[in-house]
């Protein structure tokens, strides 16, 4: 697990001020956003973002909006993962769920203009921080990353896995989109962010990109099968109650534990092309080894 | 109404180009985009970004990106506001909303994946068809009117509306945001997009994008009240059978229709700055009066 930390502290200050005001109308909208943004989670995707950007010295003045971009994306996604007609989750983060606390409509919404917001962070990049085609670059591949190619379309199919089995193509497939496709992003969104900039090889990064959101997800399977309540945030072994195909109901344990550290070796290995400023990335790829 | 006419068909086909084939996986998810956003509607806010951005010479190749955009914002709307925990709605533009051609979870996702296109599609603006940085000021313009201060914002208002009155200050924020926000971007992004071919006067239209949205919404208030389910789409009288406030329960019939003639006498006014190329807005500005 990640320790409470500096960029922890400002990662949240980031999103503090992205966030509308809770005093500005509509504010039961306003305070649903926040709910579900601020005061919890790893901050994984940021983390990813700033590790990549400042390996190229870019200024977290700009990296701040794409690392809070990604996050309310995530935060979006989230809430709308749990609503009623979806996964039907009570819980999320250790505290009721956003439809729980306030209302399905309201939770709806929330989802709604979070996913807006990170789309108006990231068009808001500051002039002259970066050339203004880099960042329309970025705004499409976060787009990409959020649509049916990616998370959108990976919790689609996932809910259609609940009544269809999958095999393990179909849930790597799946995976690669609802979990990879925005871990992706916030690898290579700072790279595109960074045109003149990147001496560093990009093809190891692109491969890192890749081998890390399959490591996210199968991780998360491992933790879900053998984890306690309290680690996990939520109720343990909720896939295997859902039926739900998993790496670790479709390998084995044992297997899903072999699969996940050749992953992680493999994004071991594309970072071997950098130097000890790449430390914060390999400290990302290990938090998925424990 | 709009006759059908040639740019009734060539919305309908760039919108049917930029959608996802609903042969690719997951073809439930694409399908129910498609059900949603094709075969209807008048296509008012693609309609004002072609009549706007051709007073100033820019082309179809260039416009169908924000027209699109705009469109898929409309429909993503439509289909989150008509789903039970929203609006609650069985039918729309005449046949089942999506939640009821396909199912809650899927209409969810349609309107997520919807918006998230809308992104995507600005933010591919073909390379040199107009500076970047104005596709970012536009992508940015999008985002405002999409997010709480516009649509989700309007909303969200409308939601409390049902249990808490409105007085007319309220109502007409309501509704400049509900419905106003994505009119006006539609008029102010091919304005953002021609920065090097605005010659004609830019206050006009602006004056032009706010008092439309408005008008936009006092007619359909009228039409609610007044017209039958054929010409509506929808059931008539919803507006009064579930108390919510609107400008003709708050003003009266007459006086709604007074408002109206002053809001479309201010566009006209608006609109006398230009020549004969501004027909086409003229004509859309009309169609309100209708």
């Amino acid at each position: 697990m990640i320790a409470r930390d500096e960029l922890e502290i400002h990662i949240e200050s980031v999103l503090d001020r992205f966030l509308p005001d809770a005093a500005r109308p509509p504010q039961t909208l306003h305070r649903a956003m926040r709910y579900a943004v601020l005061g919890g989670g790893k901050r994984y995707r940021p983390r990813l973002v700033y590790a990549t950007g400042r390996l190229f010295g870019l200024p977290d003045t700009l990296l701040d909006h794409p690392a809070a971009a990604v996050e309310l994306i995530h935060a979006y996604s989230l809430i709308h993962d749990d609503l009623p007609a979806m996964d039907d989750d009570d819980e999320r983060r250790g505290k009721p769920s956003c439809h729980r606390a306030f209302n399905e409509a309201t939770a709806i919404l929330a989802g709604d203009a979070l996913q807006t917001l990170a789309f108006e962070v990231m068009s808001s990049i500051p002039d002259g921080s970066c050339p203004p085609e880099s960042v329309l670059k970025a705004v499409h591949t976060l787009a990409e990353a959020t649509g049916t190619a990616g998370l959108a379309g990976g919790q689609m199919l996932d809910l259609e896995a609940v009544s269809r089995p999958l095999d393990l193509e179909a849930l790597t497939d799946l995976h690669l989109r609802k979990t990879g496709a925005l871990i992706r992003a916030s690898i290579l969104i700072p790279v595109l962010l960074a045109p003149d900039r990147v001496r560093a090889p990009v093809e190891p990064l692109q491969r890192l990109a890749r081998d890390l959101g399959l490591a996210f997800q199968i991780r998360d399977d491992i933790l879900d099968a053998t984890a306690d309540a309290k680690t996990l945030g939520r109720n343990p072994g909720g896939d295997e109650r859902q039926h739900r195909a998993t790496f670790v109901t479709l390998l084995g344990l044992e297997e899903a534990r072999l699969r996940l550290a050749r992953c992680l070796a493999q994004c071991r290995d594309a970072l071997s092309a950098f130097g000890p400023e790449a430390a914060p990335l390999r400290s990302l790829v290990e938090d998925r080894a424990g």
